[in-house]
């Protein structure tokens, strides 16, 4: 969409397409139908051999790759969003948007493979004058980990799926891709990989590349696959947990990235509750309810001041109508962590209504007051996945830190404050230590794609708080620093050659050279 | 040493300097006794108030104190290196080696702090055209992890122990450092811990932010302290292991940074063979014998063709003498493995004199032919700490890239060969894949201090192939990415701020600035 000029060689090399498209509907298991332990080795295999070229492949050919799975999704919009739509109950504007950002994601890796930083190339040049000693040449770049097992999540079928970011930066940083298909969209995973497949074979890419797996088993069996050298979730504590415990019991343990879950909590500090309170609570109820609150950046904790009138205000105010969820067992779960929460002694009821429990479910609201989330953290800071959040009242801002101070890794936390709070300096420090990202004034729920994204955070909000899952940084996961001692130019990978082939920024002798 | 004119600050501040002294000795344990459950907690808690110091000093004071601790240290050169080597057994002149090794290091984190690339600073502005959606103001950088557990090695009882490249870049990254001593040096580390706690102290550093303890338990326990945030190591495959699955088992589990076990292999191609055959041998012995075949990077397996004449001149050389290994675990464990070796079917004596399972050990080589490696990697390619290693002949140089494939990760793999070799593209392929470092017509055993140096590789050389444990790269491995959107100028950390007070290069709406 961005660059339609770029469609042009889909229709040129027919004859490859289809081969492709066969050779992926023969050795993937069928849509929905668990795959079999030897179908998965045949993929596995697949991988290997696909990973082998494609880690070879110059950057502009993988970017030209990805930009060809962009073109190819944007153009099959009208048939993708509503097969999406049938299956996860989500709104077309949602899921439109959603593929939107999925194509975006793919095109602004692309740009990122040929600008070249993310290669990390850096040049020693042989230094007799070394002050340790002689230093020889070395010559450091990042290479692709090899196949990597994806496991899609279910609340966004286009962004975390099968070509979502986990994916595109796997694609992106050479390796090969298993993806274990998310049970809630196995149609919509099928056509998406079907044109995955086909973009990648009308790019010249490797057949192979990106297979669709099928069930449970089948995932596990992946992980544990001694050929697969990484894997990356999106999900649930409980599921995601189980996963990293296999990835790293193995005879070979490797890097799992689980993004798993967070509470994203609110700090509203007294004047901005006093100055803003009308817009506070409209932004609030807003955000939690967005995707009827199945976003792992949901604000699910809303600190405001005792007396604040923002709680009357989300008492009083008109919240959405009941929205469906992705599925019965998001229902069924999300149930009953609220009626946990409703049956905790410090807990009441804020905006209950009559379907708060139905399916689908209205938009809940209970709250407590800070003392009995100190007194109780691991009960009551919990994730509620679904359309309800709990609001806690606070005397004294010192207590905003105290907060802050037992919180779990969050993948974000936001401060609506003024720029003079006396409580913003602290709070902000602590918050940092706690979550991938802090906002300001604004709400989590939106996760651009950008350079500067940071989509992680401590345990449990992911299982690797050095990663970010979303934006151009997400690349590195799925790469491992290799240096070259001595190479003649000939045997160097381009991206260390002395004539900068590749003309990508590196740093020589400890200068960046641009 | 480099710097003598920075020396000054010392004396101007001898009261801070022996309070720290003091303190340090108050709160850790006696040398060698095993630190108790009690001294433990409170030297964490130590630890943590330290660290909160710490990571809000600006890079230039972690600078400081980092040259800081290099000037006290080679200030007591001549009162270290002779305690090391009581305890150690290593020779004088590696050792004064190893500790200037071990100072240039902390100098060169020092400028790397300075220089401001390792915060990996990027700004994305607001963009209301951004092609998803409009873009909020983000902006990332990297801070500190937190609490470190830091386990020292035997084999470089300066730098992989109390002052070095673990505990430096952990400093740099601005972590605290509670630093398991290595029972060989029991006294040479708390010498050094003395020194840089004197040298902290000088430079305006909080006290307890390294702290020494004793003993296998007390190094557990503090692997599972819920305060620590991340533990590294250097040493055995069985070692690290159960540390990194103490590590991952944690209810919040922690990045483990483990450098374990590598058998180093070194290709022979024909033509470099038959060329330099004298000159190979000649180096080889030299490297495998290096400090009594005690380093991580020695060159376990030499790969030759059959029949070349580097057989019979290693078989004739004269060797060096029996040299002592650092205690008496390590000598029981080489004698063990070489039996184990020299009891295979497929292997026979090269070099092997009587005092081969002596105290102290005389040089012994061993060897096999690559088809029986073929058939039993597992039972062949074992690392031997000691002045060992098995030489395997091959008759074909396809059998070179046979043996590539399947190796497990290792630190380094060497190519001896000529620039028109055929084999050498795919050799170097395949063993890019399978180390952190490649050389060529050099030898593994020397390690310099560098911006491009990678000492990692896939497990078993280590428990996170993305990482190294020497070099500028490795601060990374105790740092995050936190990400802040839509503070204000006031509330972000210097590194983001938007008049770039700390002058560094930072990633700007996609673009690097430097």
């Amino acid at each position: 969409m961005e660059n339609p000029t770029t469609a042009g060689p889909q229709t040129s090399v027919a004859t490859a397409t289809n081969a492709a498209t066969k050779a992926a509907a023969t050795a993937a298991a069928t849509t929905g139908q668990e795959t079999t332990g030897a179908q998965l080795a045949a993929l596995v295999e697949r991988a290997v051999v696909a990973g082998e070229a494609w880690a070879s492949t110059p950057p502009a050919v993988r970017a030209a790759a990805l930009s060809a799975i962009a073109d190819r999704l944007d153009a099959a919009a009208a048939e993708l969003v509503p097969l999406a739509q049938s299956e996860t109950h989500l709104l077309e504007g949602r899921l439109g948007g959603e593929l939107k950002r999925t194509t975006f994601q793919l095109r602004l890796f692309a740009e990122m493979l040929q600008e070249g930083s993310f290669a990390g190339a850096r040049i020693d040049h042989a230094d007799p004058e070394w002050p340790m000693g002689a230093r020889p040449d070395i010559r450091r770049v990042l290479e692709p980990l090899g196949p990597v097992v994806v496991f899609a999540a279910s609340n966004f079928p286009f962004a975390f799926s099968v070509a979502g970011g986990d994916t595109c930066s796997a694609l992106a940083a050479g390796c090969p891709v298993v993806l274990k298909v998310h049970s809630g969209h196995p149609q919509l995973s099928a056509r998406v990989g079907a044109l995955v497949a086909e973009a990648l074979a009308a790019a010249g890419a490797p057949d192979g590349l990106l297979s669709l797996i099928y069930g449970t088993e089948a995932g596990r069996a992946a992980l544990l696959d001694p050929r697969v050298k990484a894997g990356s979730f999106t999900g649930s504590i409980p599921g995601g947990r189980a996963l990293f415990d296999l990835a790293v019991s193995r005879p070979e343990p490797i890097p799992f990235y689980g993004e798993l879950g967070s509470v994203n909590p609110t700090f509203v500090t007294q004047s901005a509750a006093a100055r803003r309170g009308g817009q506070i609570a409209a932004e609030f109820l807003a955000s939690y309810t967005l995707g009827a609150g199945q976003f792992c950046t949901k604000p699910g904790i809303l600190l405001v001041p005792a007396g604040s009138d923002i709680l009357e205000l989300l008492r009083s105010a008109e919240q959405p109508g009941p929205a469906p969820l992705l599925n019965e067992r998001i229902q069924h779960g999300y149930v009953e962590v609220l009626q946990g929460l409703l049956e905790h002694d410090a807990v009441e009821a804020l905006v209950l209504g009559e379907d708060a429990f139905a399916e689908p479910p209205a938009p809940t609201l209970i709250a407590t007051n800070v003392q009995a989330v100190l007194a109780d953290p691991e009960g009551l800071i919990t994730e509620c996945f679904g359309p309800t959040a709990l609001v806690v009242t606070y005397s004294d801002e010192s207590e905003l830190l105290e907060l802050a101070r037992v919180l779990e890794g969050q993948l974000t936390a936001t401060i609506q404050g003024e720029e003079d709070d006396a409580v913003a300096p602290e709070l902000v420090r602590l918050l940092a230590q706690k979550a991938g990202r802090v906002l300001w004034n604004q709400w989590p729920t939106g996760v651009s794609v950008t350079y500067a994204q940071q989509h992680g955070g401590p345990y449990p909000a992911t299982t690797t708080p050095g990663t970010t899952s979303v934006g151009t940084a997400s690349i590195s996961r799925f790469l491992r620093p290799v240096a070259y001692q001595g190479l003649p130019e000939a045997l160097l990978p381009a991206a260390l050659q002395e004539s900068n082939p590749l003309a990508i920024p590196r740093r020589v002798d400890g200068t960046l050279a641009v």
